[in-house]
């Protein structure tokens, strides 16, 4: 069961003017569920993306970032076409032959050329990507190409994610409303600098291609690259905002305007709340928990104390059986990495409950208001550090048994 | 059960001239379990130890540290206490008191100086100390003390252990046969650069003090800094190497000498199986892996991709549902944070198997061959990098439903 985390209303997913969404039962890895999405995009449409820093990482990311180096982003795509149930990854040159062939024949069905046509894939790694079995199905994905399909396609990109996640939030923007819709999946393998996560933004909003890609950039750091589920980081992970410029309003062309910071905001706010659905969905969580990192002297060492907070298994699976054995997040603060850090200026709170300070417990600590704050699901672990003025937040889950079951058990 | 690993036969853990042992139940967390230690040690041994690099170290690390620079660590230990049940750690000045006191106490019992008594503590953190407990036990520790009690000594510092880790090995250098005896304790918060692990080696041999401390560092790089349970990095983790010169044997003074090489060898090789019996005892742990990186640049490289690999709770829930999804090796090694990292030249085995080579499976690999190795309990996980001559190895364990169970449960 996810934590505090619903299916969405497909009737509150608005469309996107100028984006259309098809879907198909292609059978890429078991019969009778929707694996194969389509996204249509009208001309003109604008398109950027940030994609994993893997070194493995898979062929369709591969044949992404050369088809947006080949073609005017700004105009040029066409189509996304996503498949789940094998990662294409780990699956060499002919891996990448596979993921062009899709392009080829998307292609082909709808006009225009391969380049204009971005794969993405999720699922099993090093498995050969059943092509034939795409190809075969995206008649059938053109053939259903309608606007009003946002939860459907949320529903089609899942892997062991257990509920779609989707996100759809209007704005008032140089005058105009601009709606902004996007869908996500992703539930283990979830880490900073991606994660088997997939998410895709569309919007309305005119902004020109470098604003785009700005924005998108901009919305990723503080969305996608701050949650972790397993600290485990994916070869296919892609985020891709698609702004097709239909809205009524002059184009955003000024990185310094208030309208860009607006749009990037409201972008922003929508990956947030795409990310933070991830890791409430995340493999086995119970809990929610955000760990906030204040007073550091810099980005970097406020996000290795959150990080290393957030990835320990002992802190995890302490949160899954609400037992505040909180020593164990001083000694994560203490393996961080930060050579010349003083243990005694460090304040740790658990949501408004001081636990540690000087260097060890609080006096004023109750292992009563620990457990009461313990069984929360959601939860937050505040580290003031006292030593500068930078802060982070990352999200996470706890570790369940449940995390071992999805994971032992994922190909069978 | 811990793998492929029994309880030592006491018979066969020799007495180590110089050294004698007391052990007490002295109530400290729990009653009836043996839970105090004392190493007495006869005047004229030599000691030298590592200790955790964790920020948040405990009050009896930093007394440690503090005792060995204040006295001359050749001839002045007399002592070493040792609790289990609480850490004393993230305990700030009060933890530093309680720790002093019980070297003073143990001073005033056995005659010397408190800096003459070096403590350790293991358990749960940030729970103060029950000094007046471990005094309350001393006078039985000193009253059972005798040579031949290191089995029970390896008792006395179990906490989630399942099996007491002790080791004996006897050696020929310069003439003389020496016997090396040592205990370790660790199953949880196991990490390189240690772990909630202690380890105490004492050998009769005759060696000089800079070279103690020479050696001791050598071992602890080659093996309890070689192993991994968790990722998590314990405040307490200590490895002391006591040396009683009492063996007939000229003493070992020359760092080049073909004596030094032998008895530094001898130490690293007890070590080596005390840490991989802390894996094999690893909270949980149905499997023990062996992660060896090999034809990288340098060792800092190999040991990147090595501990992403072994950290990777992804690959550790496949180890333990023996299902060879080893695409999610790939991803680990893709993931290890080396920026121009060719994947095309790696190649990944699995034991003899050849998994997979030019950036993807390998044509020869049959998921038979997968499976069969991933069903054994001993599993040797080899990265070929080639692009270079460095070399290492990491070892760890699987993460199973009894590490959840174990770490949720730890404090009930």
């Amino acid at each position: 069961m996810p934590v505090n985390l619903s299916a969405p209303d497909p009737r509150t997913l608005l469309p996107v003017a100028g984006v259309t969404l098809g879907i198909a039962q292609a059978g890429i890895r078991k019969a009778g569920r929707k694996d194969l999405l389509l996204i249509r995009l009208d001309e003109g449409a604008r398109v950027a993306g940030v994609f994993t820093r893997n070194r493995f990482c898979a062929a369709p990311v591969v044949v992404c970032r050369q088809h947006l180096s080949m073609i005017d982003p700004g105009h040029g795509v066409r189509a996304l076409v996503i498949n789940t149930g094998v990662a294409n990854a780990g699956t060499g040159k002919d891996g990448l032959a596979r993921a062009r062939q899709t392009c080829t024949e998307a292609a082909q069905l709808l006009g225009g050329t391969a380049a204009q046509v971005l794969p993405f894939s999720t699922g099993v790694i090093m498995e050969p990507l059943p092509v034939e079995r795409i190809v075969a199905g995206l008649p059938q994905c053109i053939a259903a190409l309608k606007a009003n399909a946002w939860g459907e396609a949320a529903e089609a990109i899942m892997t062991t994610d257990t509920i779609p996640k989707a996100v759809c939030r209007q704005f008032q923007i140089a005058g105009a409303t601009i709606t902004i819709t996007g869908i996500a999946k992703g539930a283990g393998m979830i880490h900073p600098d991606m994660a088997t996560m997939l998410g895709f933004i569309a919007t309305d909003a005119a902004v020109s291609q470098p604003l785009v890609k700005s924005a998108v950039a901009y919305a990723a750091q503080r969305s996608f690259n701050c949650i972790t589920v397993d600290g485990d980081t994916s070869t296919n992970d892609s985020f891709m905002l698609i702004a097709t410029g239909r809205a009524a309003m002059p184009e955003i062309v000024d990185a310094k305007s208030t309208e860009y910071a607006a749009f990037r905001d409201a972008v922003t706010a929508v990956a947030i709340q795409l990310a933070q659905a991830i890791v409430r969905d995340g493999e086995g969580a119970t809990k929610f928990i955000t760990v906030k990192v204040e007073s550091g002297r810099d980005a970097d060492e406020c996000r290795k104390v959150a990080l290393a907070i957030a990835h320990s298994p002992l802190i995890k699976t302490a949160f899954f059986a609400s037992d505040p054995n909180l020593g164990r997040i001083l000694a994560a603060i203490g393996y961080a990495g930060i050579a010349d850090l003083e243990v005694e200026g460090i304040e740790l709170y658990l949501d408004d409950v001081l636990v540690a300070e000087h260097g060890g417990r609080s006096p004023a600590y109750r292992e009563a208001d620990g457990q009461r704050v313990m069984q929360q699901p959601e939860i937050t672990v505040r580290v003031v550090l006292n030593r500068g003025k930078a802060a982070t937040a990352i999200w996470t889950c706890d570790l369940s048994h449940d995390y071992v079951s999805i994971n032992a058990d994922y190909r069978s």
